[in-house]
């Protein structure tokens, strides 16, 4: 008899891609059946209200901090990395060898850290502030991030490509795609959507992540994810936002 | 036949204890032999140069981003949070509940965030800067930390014990000591010297955290690590800096 699958419930904004986006990457290509919760109608058990109930629940045990959070049954898992962690392993998306998984983990780590390195450009100062109300040190901040972290960022994970002999360089891990290769995918959304001047400038120092990138898009579940209403488009409310004020190449 | 511990090697800068202190108490907890290798001469293989060698090396498989490193044979594995959980697990300091070995990595994680913020205070707009040269857009980051997410920090901890009711409130997780009530206690360490004062004026709303700081503090093989050399002071070069212009408590 075949294992019935769980239900997977995702909390996380319904109106952002954000730290959700990561996760949902890895339930589209794993084709596992979720529920992304608060995006449901009030009415169906939805809305930012679940959301916050989830939050607050502190009878189920451990709380989480922030969104996104994951329920399956009793188990609730909060921190984006260890939700991927745990979805790709219901969904076939670890690599193969143990010291692999340790080495999916530490990249997918690497990829949020530098995804919140980007939303700190446009929060040097508070998260309970306005960009607005941050703006002049956001300036001030942009252009370090641009002239080093940027570049930084993208050089680590081309190194980490090369350093990859069973897979030719392709995929991060082993010789087929991980969890990892879709955080990378979306940390190049991202920032490509937040400063395409800066990853234009730098784009040809790192063929391999360019290429990784172009080659997940075209993934068949990836691909149909990406043309679906279930792929919010990215705005000035998340985490990777766009002022062109910001994104000036050193 | 026993068999026999492998040797654990951890890189990380030498003078400061910075994300590695999270690393070496779990170590000195689980009294699991290390070499702190970058504290060794150089002349017996340690130094900067050592570290600096490893984090070069992309012959041995994905690079480390940045130290704390640790290497197990082939193994090499970044992020403190990540090491944390790895090495938990030789020393046998993993939750015994296959879900509370989720809810400990969340709550490490969560450590690690609440860590690289209060070092985000001293460094609001990069890292290659010193602080002289980022002291005005500090001074304006610090009260939006103390007053918004300190307190926040050490409420979710507090909420956290308190919802572990097996531990009675006195271990984040099941019966026993974890790792991560060992990343709580550094945590709370960081913080009380670099915010003496802001830490003091919360500290009466979170019971159980500071109990268990000090019961942490008391534990045999902890005391004798902070009474030893092996235990570096805190300074003005590591994660938690105590600035007495930004310890302003609001």
């Amino acid at each position: 008899m075949a294992k019935s699958t769980p239900r997977y419930e995702l909390f996380y904004w319904p109106s952002i891609q954000g730290r959700g986006e990561f996760v949902r990457l890895v339930f589209e290509e794993a084709a596992l059946p979720y529920v992304d919760v608060a995006r449901l109608p009030a009415r169906q058990g939805g809305g930012v209200g679940a959301l916050m109930r989830l939050l607050e629940d502190d009878a189920a045990g451990t709380p989480p901090y922030a969104p996104p959070v994951l329920r399956v049954g009793a188990l609730r898992i909060a921190q984006t990395a260890l939700i991927c962690q745990y979805v790709a392993g219901e969904g076939g998306l670890l690599p193969r060898a143990v010291a692999d998984r340790w080495r999916a983990q530490q990249l997918m780590l690497t990829v949020m850290d530098f995804t919140l390195e980007a939303h700190d450009t446009h929060h040097p100062i508070g998260n309970s502030l306005y960009y607005e109300d941050q703006k002049r040190e956001a300036r001030r901040r942009a252009p370090h991030y641009l002239a080093e972290r940027l570049p930084k960022a993208l050089d680590y994970f081309e190194r980490a490509l090369a350093a990859n002999g069973a897979g030719r360089g392709r995929v991060l891990l082993g010789r087929s795609l991980s969890y990892a290769d879709l955080g990378l995918f979306q940390l190049v959304e991202g920032l490509s959507y937040a400063f395409p001047r800066s990853v234009a400038a730098v784009a040809g120092d790192t063929p391999r992540v360019m290429a990784l990138h172009a080659a997940v898009a075209e993934r068949p579940h990836i691909a149909a994810y990406l043309a679906s209403p279930r792929r919010l488009p990215f705005n000035e409310h998340g985490i990777f936002r766009h002022y062109p004020e910001l994104d000036v190449p050193p």
